[in-house]
């Protein structure tokens, strides 16, 4: 995989991300790749935030911490150094593709969700990451 | 790469298709990798089939040869032999995924035509690709 720098691995931290993980390691084992590992939440605000006249903070901040934690094991599994893990607040897609354009990222990796009947609705991530990638984009069958 | 198999090659032989087949150089050099190139040329029935009382057989032929033609340099140049070449009369998402499914095909790569502002409102081929692919899916930023 020496067409690549820098990877940037996507993960929603579902249960289906272990094999975008298992991906990773047979496709980038190499250390002198750049890896990168992510995880983009939407803010609850999103998607309760004009119904519900509730503070959500306290609980988007454990959200958060939840997912620092997971997302901690994982870098762990893939030997990637806790510096380039990070937790996001945002929409994933444009999170991804800030990232991507901030840091010569030449290749998105995130999982497919082909199997999840709701994108076929809604668009998965991965369609949302394809559109107006700037670099290359893998998409790992979950 | 040696996670894959078989990997799908789908050019639509524009210009940039270039850049997809810079990135398969560099990406999948191995033999001991299948490699298929595969070109799928929509019908031109469906795109006229209603409007002209014409018989369209024979422009849909010149264009089926012109892309084998061309499909043969493309071979010729990441050395994948000419029983692996194939062009086909169909939906290109719809015969790439039933390709990659009759044939174990564990990846398919394609063009991200991400510059095109027309894939904006149409959907890019990329996109149909990656919707209900049953393998992992590589867009190339073209």
């Amino acid at each position: 995989m020496s067409a690549y720098k820098h990877v940037l691995i996507g993960l929603d931290l579902q249960p289906e991300s272990q094999q975008v993980v298992e991906r990773v390691k047979s496709l980038f084992p190499e250390s002198s790749l750049l890896r990168t590992l992510m995880h983009v939440q939407e803010p609850l605000s999103f998607a309760y935030g004009g119904d519900i006249p509730m503070d959500l903070t306290e609980v988007q901040n454990q959200l958060e911490e939840q997912a620092r934690e997971r997302l901690a094991v994982v870098g762990k599994e893939l030997g990637i150094p806790p510096e380039n893990q990070h937790v996001i607040i945002g929409q994933p897609a444009h999170e991804m593709h800030r990232f991507a354009s901030d840091n010569n990222v030449d290749l998105i990796v995130v999982g497919s969700h082909g199997r999840h009947g709701l994108s076929l609705i809604l668009g998965s991530t991965a369609t949302g990451v394809l559109h107006g990638s700037q670099c290359d984009v893998l998409a790992v069958k979950v």
